[in-house]
C-alpha cells in the first residue's frame, strides 16, 4: 500500500495545530457587531435580572396567606386598592386584605409576594375582590434575580455568539464585548494556467476558481479572507507572494502547482524560508494526498493541490480547525455541522487511506439517506450537487449500504 | 382542553404562508456578493468546462493504440518528441509512435487520446519512451465537457448559494447572477416599561432584548432586519408605526403588548387597518400561545409575544417559514439545522397543544444526547444555554427518556 509512506490526516492536523501557542488576542467591539464572533473572556452579570420581582400574568397582587383555603363556593374578600402600571415602580404597598390591578410584567408591590390570575378572581363594587383560589408565595411571580443573578457567568470564553447570546447581553446593559480578533487568511492562487473569472479562457486556460470557494468558506467560519491573487509558477515570484502573507496574515494557504515540479518548488520555498520548517509533503487522504504542511514565522502555511473537491476538503479537514483552535472556540459544537444518515450503495476506500466522500442528503421516511456523488476530484459539479462528506478511516475497506454514516456538511 | 379554542401551530403558518402570494421580485449582482443569496432563476453553463482535453496525471501524452500490449518486459517504444506547457495550447500534433511530456493539467495535444504516468514510463537516450504498461483511450484524461457540457443547468433557482457554488460560477465565467431580493423584515418594540439596551434602568423597566435577537436571526436567514425602535402602548403611536413598516418592508414584526388590552390592541390595528385583517389571535402552542397573525396591504404582519424564549421559537416556527417562501427556496435542506439525538429525561405535554422544549445537547458515547433546559419562557437564560428545541406534537402526551428526537438548531 504505497500510501503508507504519507502521514495521516490526524498526524498532519495536529502538526499543523501544533504551529498555534495561543488564541489571537482580542479586540472589544459593541454587541450589535456581535453575531458570529467568538467571545474571549467570561461574561458575568453586572446586575440582577429582571431586576425586580414581576408578575408572569394579567392579575392582582396580593398577599399569598390572603388566600388559604379560598374556594368558589367560599371565596376570600380583599379589597382592590391600586393598579400597576408598566414601567413604572408601584408607589404604594400592600397590607393585609389588599390587592393590586397588575398586569403581566408588571413590578411586584411591597407587600405583595403573590399574583391572583385574572380567570380565578372576579371584582364587584366598591373594588372588593373575590378570590376563588388560593395562591402560594411566590406563585405568577419571577424574582428579581430568577432570571440571572448579579455576578454570575452569563457567557464563557469560546462561545461563539448566536442571536440569542446578543439578545441576553442587551438585556443585561451589557453594550460591547471582548472578542477575538478575526484571523486573516491569505490565499495565494498559482499557476501559469489560472486566470481571473473576469476572463475570456483560451484553450489551455482555466479560471479561478479556488480562491473563490476558499474566500467564502473562510467567511462563513468568522475569519477575514484575503485574495492575494494569481501568480505565476516562478520561484521568486510565489517567494515574495508568500513572504508577503506570511507577514500580513495568520494562515497562508498556496493552492495549485499540481504537477509534481510545482509542487517541490512551493515545498522548497517553506523549507528554505527564514524561521521556516516544512512539517510534511503528501498525506494518505483522497481527496488532498498532495497536501503540503509547514511553518514560518510561527505561522502556518499550507500548500494546497489545485483540485477544487480536494480545496474544499482540504479546507474542511485542516483549515478550519486551525481557524477554531486560533479563535479558541470551545467546543466545536459539532453536531451543527452533522446530520447522521444510512448510506445508500457500497463505496469502497484503499487500506491505509482516508477517504472522503462527496454525498448529497435526501430525506425519506425515517431518516434521511447519503447518496454518494460519484467524479473525479476536479469536477467542481460534484462539490455543487454535494451536500457534505463521509469520512472513511484508515482501517475500514468501505461502507456498506444501510451503514449509518455521519455526514459532514459543507 | 383550553387550548382547543386556539388554531394549531401547523394552521396558523398555513394563513400566514397563504399572504404571500409570490417570490419577492430579483436582482442581479457580482457573484462575489453572492454568498448566501437565493437564485432566482435555472443557471445554465454558457461554455464547456474545462473547454479543452486534460491530463488528470504527470506523464506522457500518447495514442493509446501504441501502448497495447506493452509490459515491463516487453515495453513499448515511442519517442517523445515535444513537451505541453501549463497554460498553453500545444503548437504540435501526436503522430503514431509519438508522445509528448505533458503535466497534470495540461492540455492534450492533437492526435493524443491517452496519458501514461510518469510512473510508468521511463525515458532514455535519444528521447526514447519506454511505455511499461499499456493505457486505454480515455485514460487519464478529462475531456473537454466532463465537468459541465454547455447547455446543461448548472445550478437550479431556488439555491441558497454556498461558497463552492460560487466558485463553479467562477470557473464557467459567469460573473453575475440573479438572486432575489432580500426580503425586509421590520421589528416594532413596543411596552412602556421597555427602554433601549444602552440605557441605565429603573425598578419596573426592562432593556430591549428582543429585538436584538430578532434582528440577528433574520440576518442569520438571508434577509434584511430593520429595528425600528421602541414605542410606547399607545394606539396611535402604534398604528402609525405599523402603517410605516408596512409600507417599508415585507413583513412586519410588533413585539410585545404582553399584558391583555395591549395584546388586542395590537389585533384591533391589524383588524381596522385598511386592506387589513385579522388572521388568528392566539395558537395553542407552548410557548408562544398569544400569537396574532394578519395582513395588511397582502404583507404578513406579526404581534409575537414579549418572552425572550416565545420570540425566538414563534420566529423559528413562523418568520422563517415566511422568509424561505419570500426568498422562493427549493429545498429548505431540514437536515442543515436539526440533529438527531436520544432524550436524557421524560419532558410532559399537555394534550391539544404544541409544546416546543428548549435543550442542549451533548455528545456522548454512541451519539446526543438532548437534555431539557427547564426555566419559565421569560428567562434569557434557557435561550443561551440551549442548542435547540424539541417539538411535542399536539396529539402526544409527552416524550419518555430514550426516545430519539429531532432537535431543531437555534
Amino acid at each position: 500500500m504505497f500510501e503508507k509512506k504519507y502521514i495521516s490526516q490526524a498526524e498532519a492536523l495536529q502538526l499543523l495545530i501544533d504551529t498555534v501557542k495561543s488564541v489571537l488576542p482580542s479586540e472589544n467591539i459593541g454587541i450589535e457587531k456581535g453575531y458570529g464572533r467568538t467571545t474571549s473572556s467570561d461574561i458575568y452579570a453586572p446586575e440582577d435580572l429582571p431586576g425586580f420581582a414581576r408578575s408572569t400574568v394579567d392579575g392582582f397582587a396580593v398577599r399569598a396567606t390572603d388566600t388559604y383555603g379560598a374556594k368558589e363556593t367560599m371565596p376570600a374578600y380583599l379589597t382592590v386598592t391600586a393598579e400597576v402600571l408598566m414601567g413604572q415602580a408601584p408607589g404604594f404597598e400592600i397590607n393585609n386584605g389588599e390587592a393590586a390591578k397588575i398586569p403581566t410584567g408588571g413590578m411586584m408591590p411591597r407587600g405583595a409576594d403573590a399574583v391572583i390570575m385574572l380567570e380565578h378572581a372576579q371584582v364587584g363594587a366598591a373594588s372588593v375582590l373575590e378570590a376563588l383560589k388560593p395562591v402560594a408565595a411566590g406563585e405568577n411571580v419571577i424574582r428579581a434575580d430568577d432570571d440571572v443573578k448579579k455576578g454570575d457567568p452569563v457567557i464563557f470564553k469560546g462561545r461563539t455568539l448566536r442571536p440569542q447570546d446578543i439578545g441576553a447581553l442587551a438585556g443585561l446593559g451589557i453594550t460591547v464585548v471582548d472578542v477575538v480578533r478575526k484571523p486573516v487568511v491569505s490565499i495565494i492562487s498559482t499557476g501559469d494556467e489560472i486566470v481571473p473569472y473576469t476572463e475570456r479562457i483560451r484553450p489551455g486556460q482555466v479560471r479561478d476558481i479556488n480562491s473563490f470557494t476558499l474566500a467564502g468558506l473562510i467567511y462563513r467560519d468568522g475569519a477575514a479572507p484575503v485574495r492575494k491573487g494569481i501568480f505565476r509558477d516562478d520561484y521568486e515570484t510565489i517567494r515574495q507572494a508568500l513572504s508577503r502573507a506570511v507577514d500580513d496574515s495568520d494562515i497562508s494557504l498556496i493552492i495549485g502547482g499540481t504537477s509534481v515540479g510545482v509542487r517541490d518548488m512551493t515545498s522548497d520555498i517553506i523549507a528554505s524560508s527564514t524561521d521556516g520548517k516544512l512539517l510534511f509533503h503528501g498525506v494518505a487522504i483522497k481527496p488532498g494526498r498532495p497536501l503540503i504542511g509547514g511553518v514560518i514565522d510561527s505561522k502556518p502555511v499550507l500548500g494546497l493541490p489545485g483540485h477544487p473537491a480536494a480545496v474544499a476538503i482540504c479546507y474542511e479537514a485542516y483549515v478550519r480547525p486551525l481557524l477554531l483552535r486560533m479563535l479558541g472556540v470551545k467546543s466545536e459544537n459539532v453536531f451543527r455541522k452533522t446530520v447522521t444518515a444510512t448510506l445508500a450503495k457500497r463505496v469502497a476506500s484503499a487500506p491505509g487511506r482516508q477517504d472522503h466522500i462527496r454525498v448529497r442528503i435526501e430525506a425519506r421516511e425515517g431518516g434521511y439517506v447519503a447518496i454518494p456523488v460519484m467524479g473525479k476530484s476536479g469536477l467542481i459539479t460534484t462539490l455543487v450537487a454535494a451536500d457534505g462528506i463521509v469520512i472513511i478511516p484508515e482501517n475500514k475497506l468501505g461502507i456498506d449500504p444501510g451503514e449509518n454514516v455521519m455526514v459532514h456538511l459543507f
